[in-house]
């Protein structure tokens, strides 16, 4: 197992729990450690510490910095790195390409090399193959296998979507196709879908990451109209909820973490080689990468309703998580936010469940809700967590000062409950004080 | 029950099914001599032609072409009116706002106006509602009650969908709104969703039909980007299908129809007036605007492989329907199709299983799809009636020139059985031929 982050090492522990021996590789040392003692540090993720920890004990999994004690004996050497954008959108293989290098150098001939990273249709193919190929003097199909069996897991569930949700595996010939689809449904007990080739399982991979990315950017879209027309974008989305063909998207503050930001990036990658830009894609994240400025105006508006202005303002941000109770804030759209706000004048307080007392995005998170709000103009909810569905508004009312604003970014509050509680009240796609039509 | 045309008359039928007296108003004497002799034009849902029938005999269902007859005594009043757009694009709600005018004129006090027929969100508090008061001198909610009860159902299941999917109800106050509710909770026998006023009923309908109109776009962009990538696009999208939040759309000639080629223009219509265009919404129209495009280009294609130009050959169009197994051809996107080819020097025969030997289009539609077929250099697959799920290919293969193209616009056929019966074949995102990849 190339790579022991947040996919590569419960994918690790369930081929170790299905009877594997599995060796982990990776760069970082202190990874490689905790591993090697049975711990974990995704404590969000359930079920996973107990299953490091009891496996790492039984000697099943074992980690190590070397490519070559990993590689050596293995009969299927599975890559599972990170693979960001640049600041540019760019999408950065360095990662896979760098360890299919190392790999490449150490396997044997007979093995398959899986790939689970998320990468553009085209790059198993035409860069991690060539890598292998080059450092190990063997040939693909001939000498190796070469597959993709992307990961289709969700952060915060990860093991229970491992174990439910169908593979989809690709490879460069049948045999191996079919090896591989064995390999996962006899340890991860799910079914596997065959498919041509390892870049048509990129393609699956993308396309559905895809079609909630630009869903949900076509939600944000109506929740910046509705809020002009004087429509609830929620009530909306609720309702069309119960027609069999609808599948609800909501907006928010745009779409972070370790796949949706980028993922759409590597497809309009692939499509720029070819001449061929995926507009709507395209569109789409832009539409998801503005909204944070949204949210901005937002807080401003009801700065504005209650006689205040950002710059010189005290906001209290009630979660930073990219998603609701997950402990990351990788490409959190909360984070632009806090800066812009940072930046107009306003000082920012900020609290979240997944990590109180801790330092994140350069801020001490707060113990509660309550201790962020404290003396504050405006609440900014930032984050769904489960928490914040029964936040106490009365308590929080107490602790900001007279008259506040409250700008609910995710929708997670009622927005009576909101305004009955004192609060000059916007979410996203509800703003209650839009012009009312003729009858309205 | 203000228009009898395939939505107004099966929801005249249903009220009057459920024990109503429903008296239907409709300004095309034809329609109204027809339904009142029992008769009935859409032959192609199933159920009601009975149900119209036994209805027009007992009485309970009648029609005239005089408003005042038809609404001089009701205590409904429902508007079911065609709102297509224009040559530009533009939403033309000129029948709509004529039946508003017409019914206003005699309605009594009490009364209340339910609007089923789709428009902007806007356009039943802003429109309708100022022409029923301008011509009654009634006010609005004191006098009467003004709601929107979009119809949500689809051709060639209206009236199990009537039967079925929930209505959205909303008016200009909740006594209105629950009154609205009952009735259709009582006579359908579905749950009606009570939504705060007439616009966001007329929002939710708007949102699912672009729901489906942008998510069929990006299938279609997805569709010829994978031809370049040399990906099955089909293949793609059946395989995300596995995911549990992933609802498969899949890609075409464009879509038809009398409801998702507008609905879209008619949110942009309203975003324009508070200067807010959609855009994922109008890219999404223009890309499925653009696939027939597409279309005559994998036509062309397929030709050029079998050493043929599309001027002097002789393309079979199998299907001319909007979409699988109704009679209806509005908007349908192969005519497009059709159009461009006769330009470019084609000459075209067109089979429909829904039209054999009528005149549609212009075209004398033949008596089968090899009737069609014989002597031409491509078949195309306009749509995807269940006819054409098990075409003969080899008696259509028997009957066209050799060697000949096969453009499926529709996915209906496995690729490889066309390619096995000798065609040169093309389908929307599967071009076979597409340059492989280096292991591929």
């Amino acid at each position: 197992m190339v790579g022991l982050g947040r996919i590569g090492l419960p994918t690790a522990a369930l081929f170790a729990h299905a009877g594997a021996r599995v060796s982990g590789y990776d760069i970082d040392q202190e990874v490689v450690e905790e591993t090697n003692a049975g711990k974990c540090r995704f404590a969000d993720e359930p079920g996973l510490a107990e299953m490091v920890s009891r496996l790492a004990k039984s000697g099943r999994l074992s980690a190590t910095t070397s490519a070559k004690e990993a590689v050596k004996d293995a009969d299927f050497i599975i890559l599972c790195l990170p693979t960001p954008v640049d600041i540019t959108r760019t999408p950065d293989y360095s990662a896979v390409r760098r360890a299919a290098s190392e790999v490449g150098r150490w396997m044997h001939k007979g093995v398959i090399v899986i790939t689970e990273s998320t990468v553009g249709p085209g790059i198993v193919e035409g860069m991690i193959g060539p890598a292998l190929e080059k450092e190990s003097g063997l040939r693909c199909p001939g000498d190796f296998g070469l597959a993709s069996c992307p990961e289709r897991s969700d952060p915060g569930k990860i093991l229970a979507d491992m174990r439910s949700v169908p593979r989809i595996v690709g490879s460069t010939n049948q045999e191996c196709t079919d090896m591989v689809a064995e390999l996962y449904e006899g340890a991860f007990g799910v079914n596997a879908i065959r498919v041509s080739n390892p870049r048509t399982a990129n393609a699956v991979k993308l396309t559905e990451n895809i079609f909630r990315d630009v869903n949900i950017a076509l939600s944000n879209e109506f929740a910046v109209l509705f809020e002009k027309l004087g429509i609830d974008a929620k009530e909306v989305i609720d309702a069309c909820a119960t027609k069999y063909n609808f599948v609800a998207h909501y907006p928010g503050t745009g779409v972070g973490g370790p796949c949706l930001p980028s993922n759409s990036y590597y497809m309009i990658a692939e499509g720029m080689k070819v001449g061929n830009i995926p507009y709507l894609v395209r569109m789409g994240r832009e539409i998801n990468d503005r909204m944070p400025d949204h949210v901005i105006q937002l807080i401003s508006e009801t700065l504005n309703r209650v006689g205040k202005t950002v710059s010189g303002s005290k906001v209290a941000v009630l979660g930073v998580a990219y998603k609701p109770n997950v402990r990351d804030v990788q490409l959190t759209p909360i984070e632009p936010v806090i800066r812009e706000l940072i930046k107009t004048g306003a000082e920012v307080q900020v609290y979240d469940p997944m990590f109180k007392g801790e330092k994140i995005l350069g801020f001490t998170i707060a113990r509660s809700a309550t201790e962020a709000a404290k003396g504050s103009d405006c609440v900014v909810i930032g984050t769904a967590h489960d928490e914040f569905k029964s936040l106490d508004l009365d308590a929080l009312s107490k602790a900001v000062r007279k008259k506040a604003g409250l700008v609910d970014a995710r929708n997670v509050l009622n927005p009576r409950d909101a305004v009955k509680a004192g609060f000059a009240y916007c979410g996203v796609g509800r703003n209650l004080q839009a012009p009312k039509s003729p009858q309205g």
